[in-house]
């Protein structure tokens, strides 16, 4: 439980970061740009903020996972959403109460899509926004409070409306420099993303991008090369690129499966390359098959090309090239130092040596699916307990805590590292209660390397009096076994994850290795 | 394997249960009034009730589920599926024969979406029922020897046929009423879930849904306000509710959402009541995407939200409020009362202790995915071997029961409770061999507290004495270890579950927690 | 690490089999006469070859798995993009660019939709030419580059090409034999699955089937005659069976529903006749509404019903008839002559019964899902170490690989076998790397019986003598415990399987039966 002002500080983060993870990016300067030109169309820079500032709420309210909303991953289809009801829809009460219910189905689609592809290895990318989208348009037909945007194409005069004369004044010195088509189209294609159709605003997303990640970018101009290359050899652009509509799912595409999914290198750089045919075929097929349902199929090419290109890699019987991120540091760069870096300088540290957590033999416990804990994001960790010759955990009645074997024996740190998260003072549960409000009672968070934490959970009460920051040695005691929290009898829980959270999803693979040993 | 009098009678009570299972109830007498009002339209009701005896007895012969076929969840699809065809087509031979294919395909659809949803915690609802009328009606176009009905909409005349003039008498008495719009469209609403379009049959529809439970009939009543109050804020209702289709989308989408899925609290109405918007949105986009492929929407949108609704439930890493409902027992009400008894009652007995149904340690062999038995429903199961110092389960060559170290050993009661099942006449298998026609050879099943079952299966023939009935404690011999049933080698299976059947779905929960004591 | 003939036999072949896995069959000479028969087209049938040599050697430089590879089950879906895009478009370097395009795209969709559908028992059949040929073709509408051919149906000036005068002799000569209408329809029907119209083809086709099983040919008979009574009875057919279109739909749905799957029997003929109905409502169905969008319907009704009528019966509780074909040996015939041998000869020998492959006590370690090893078609494998009193591996640091309890240790014979594939020369790694190039390391392959073998791997170099023919008997040495392969601690994976293959996907059943012994 934290306090009400890191809560608020988390929630504003997750707001901000909604904008920049449309483009896999956590950079708050990006962030932050793309925010600002979300109000190139203020109508909808405000129905954008406003929705994705109701998902963050909402996800927060409703329990959903803490992690995904910090990265933003439960407000960006929100923002979509609001972005395009903002730029399609007069302001009015009907269209407020579309622009919540919009939000709120988003955040619910966003929930669901991940809860469904998540154990795939799948992100739900932009589908939950096209799912709310393609549902309210043609339900906005028969909402007849609700009244199409006749503005939405006067762009200049919005920018007249926001910053007067003298940024009109830049706007046509930069319109004045009369870009060639092909750059002009790129920056469009750019500035579509937000519903937007300015090489202006596309030229300083473009920027964004460039500062958020050259690899990224230079993705994006190859995509772009490759489309209209494409697009040449089949004649689909015999007039011209003029018409050269929906580019922006080739970029969206080409980062993501060259940059994102996969440690960048000249394989990812062809693999995205690879990626612009079929994302082709997609936009050509898709926007010709639905419209023939009256729908437009905005992102869905990049969302089907993306989802397809790092499924088939996920299902390789042998990796040879292109290694897939193994932890997501939302930064092609940073991705391909962290890869680099555990591979070159040091192969023995690629998994820290993890020892188990307790001295002596203990049992594991696996979670069942169905059981209130260890499931889906939580599906790694493991419960020790002790056992006795004939399999039982505690003497006598074992309706006293005292009786258990475990219990209020030392518990260990797996391995070198700081404190990033103690929770102490919470009172150890009777045998067989829980406690259903902190599930994971007295905690130990230690982080071992960038990336890399350990937990350890039902402590007894302040049997820790370690503090965040505190250096631990593989061995040192954490404190020892207890029943606080989601705990109907002693037994300790232990799990690694990528995150400092509480309540973060698990890591398998460290443990597969390692705690065999 | 029952007498035969025993499988009719089960049989009829899951064709009667499939009708109240339409509104998530098992409540007889409500079964029995939306039998007799299926009939209001004749045709209709005469479908209707073959295809759901078709579909329950093709079910059964096809050994799948049990337990579900007992709740009519095999057969309400196809009574949907034949109320839909008994409504639109005129009868005749290739009616006839439509029907027989249409209940058949209902079924398989059934099991195979409820396999395929079943594992994620979600029940398919009626999506069988919408998969095959969206066939069949394409379908009928080709197939020539299919009349339309165009009587369908002559309800009177109907009345007339079936009861004569006494009957409309009292229609004219109640349609004198002259029922203002509102109940009018509820009424109305209600009974288009059997494709009438009456407030007679909506009315006492209305009265057993009361009857049936009055936290289901108010939720229906909720949702019924919500959507009038959403469709005249967002304009959908500008003339009037008159128009108001596809209501019962709302209705029966609130009740599962609000009273079936999740313990019935004030927040369930709440979260009942944000259900509405998201179905008025489905209800105005599908219907609007449908009709371009000439399509009705019929109850997809109460599909989606009840399903989206629950699922997002599912995926919460916090469960403050809105608990789901631990088992069910297809009554808000009844859902309410053991949820509140567990919890205030006696918290300690909100899980049964129970103990390991043996002597000494041994040890468990889990089943594997792939594996006959142990997978799906039965994933919770626990198989118990006694191993020596090599790991080995008998002595000598292991070509005789008797080599088997846990062969003939005690099996014991893991807990106080009563008798309700036994089987004890089939023979031990020779080693290697398997019996596949009594899957669980001879078996006990205890019922230690309502809705918490244990059962052991596999048992030496005539080992126990017991009969349902006797009442046993904790630790009582109820057998022996033996190989009859499906076993290979002598081995001890174990299971908790929720219902009485030999066969019913395993529960994890109470497992997990104490099975490591 | 195979002899690149090798290699280049096994791509060949996998692109021959692609032919006949089309029918569900491996058989060579089928295969070849079915390469034969798609150059009857012959703009089609080198389009077709193009595309499957394409995708085999995409499949196999990409890395997906080999077993399937062999098969053909990367190489069909990529055949039949080619086949449909030959015979539909002119040919030209925009034509060449999109069957390359196509044929990558259909191996990409066929991985996928394999690794979602795998797991649940699930083939994806001809779905993925389904997606790319839907999307394909209205995407064609915008590549203006692209022209429809007009040939197509011009057929017997394609034979005169090809054969000159001679072959339109024999074929005019045939075509004298004035065949009644319904062979005449059967015939054309089998030759739409290569997308020619032609009886002679069909007749060719039909005897090939033939050739390759009499039960696949009568299943294909009874389903022909079967949708023909069906069409008849429901008027479908009302001007006669001439305008029969989509006919392989019954016939191929037929011979997967009632030979492939499932054991063929006298029940397995009346399920496939249960499927014709089925089958019927779906074509009629399907090609009204694919028509609204503008598709055809192609083989898509075939796809539905063989997965609903495989699914339904793995899904079943009690399965007292059609058993499901335990090993797919690729023809009907020798899939019965399997389970009859199995369980009529000798009903010990159904399931041999394998020892543990070492001495003493070893302990399990599963994998995680998430780990790089022991996911999808390998989960079944197990990991086995050598734990002391505090459940260490190693005594000491554990920096080398001789403080491993298990590191050298003899490793068994699980059965009696004969030696199939022996890898001896990989160096161990050191403590913490791993050899990601050759995953398995030093490995032993055993073949029990036809059908299961059992596989040893990170096997200690230079520790094992045998050769592949030499025979085994239960408990021989087979080489002892190291660390060579993707194994980062000395430790042995054990595994069953069904084929020889090192990489061969895991079977279940047999360990949960007897490692426990």
């Amino acid at each position: 439980m934290l306090p009400a002002n890191t809560t608020l500080r988390t929630l504003a983060l997750a707001v901000l970061r909604s904008y920049s993870l449309i483009f896999f990016s956590q950079h708050r300067g990006f962030a932050a740009l793309l925010l600002l030109l979300s109000f190139a169309n203020p109508g909808a820079g405000v129905a954008g903020l406003a929705a994705t500032v109701l998902a963050v709420g909402a996800g927060w309210l409703m329990g959903f996972n803490r992690e995904v909303l910090a990265t933003g991953g439960y407000g960006f289809n929100a923002l979509l959403v609001g972005l395009a009801l903002g730029t399609f829809y007069e302001p009015g009460w009907a269209y407020g109460l579309v622009l919540l219910v919009g939000a709120l189905f988003a955040l619910l689609l966003t929930v669901a899509l991940g809860g469904w592809l998540g154990p795939r290895g799948l992100p739900p990318l932009s589908l939950p926004f096209l799912g709310v989208i393609w549902l309210l348009t043609p339900a906005a037909e028969q909402f007849h409070a609700l009244a199409l945007n006749e503005r939405g194409i006067y762009w200049l005069n919005e920018m007249y409306a926001v910053g007067g004369a003298p940024l009109l004044h830049v706007i046509h010195w930069l319109n004045g420099w009369h870009l060639p088509l092909m750059p002009d189209t790129y920056l469009r294609a750019l500035s579509s993303v937000f519903f937007q159709d300015s090489p202006l605003v596309g030229l300083l997303m473009a920027a964004g991008l460039l500062w958020h990640s050259r690899i990224a970018f230079s993705l994006s101009i190859v995509a772009f090369l490759g489309a209209y290359a494409f697009g040449m050899a089949t004649g689909a652009y015999a007039e011209g690129i003029n018409h050269y509509n929906l580019g922006a799912n080739y970029i969206m595409a080409a980062v993501a499966v060259g940059g994102v999914f996969v440690v960048p290198s000249a394989a990812s750089y062809l693999w995205a390359l690879l990626s612009v045919p079929i994302t082709a075929v997609l936009v050509a097929g898709l926007t010709t098959l639905l419209a023939r349902l009256g729908l437009p199929a905005f992102a869905l090419p990049f969302c089907l090309t993306s989802q397809l290109f790092l499924y088939v890699l996920l299902l390789r019987q042998r990796a040879d090239w292109l290694p897939l991120t193994p932890i997501q540091r939302y930064s092609p760069e940073r991705n391909l130092y962290a890869y680099t870096n555990d591979r070159e300088r040091l192969q023995s540290q690629l998994y820290v040596h993890l020892s188990l957590p307790f001295l002596g033999e203990w049992q594991v416990t696996q979670g069942y699916a169905g059981q209130p804990t260890h499931q889906g994001e939580w599906a790694q960790a493991l419960d020790f307990m002790i056992r006795d010759a004939d399999g039982r955990t505690y003497r006598g009645p074992g309706a006293n805590l005292a009786d258990y074997y475990c219990y209020n024996k030392p518990v260990l740190a797996c391995a070198d590292g700081v404190v990033v998260e103690v929770v102490a003072h919470l009172d150890d549960n009777p045998v067989g209660q829980v406690n259903t409000q902190q599930n994971w009672g007295n905690t130990v968070v230690l982080e071992h390397q960038p990336g890399l934490f350990s937990k350890v959970s039902h402590l007894r009460p302040h049997s820790t009096t370690l503090q965040p920051g505190d250096r631990v040695r593989r061995g040192d005691l954490l404190g020892t076994c207890g029943n606080s929290g989601r705990s109907a009898e002693p037994h300790l829980h232990f799990q690694v994850q990528a995150t400092p959270y509480i309540g973060s999803r698990t890591l398998a693979y460290p443990l597969a290795y390692y705690l065999s040993g």
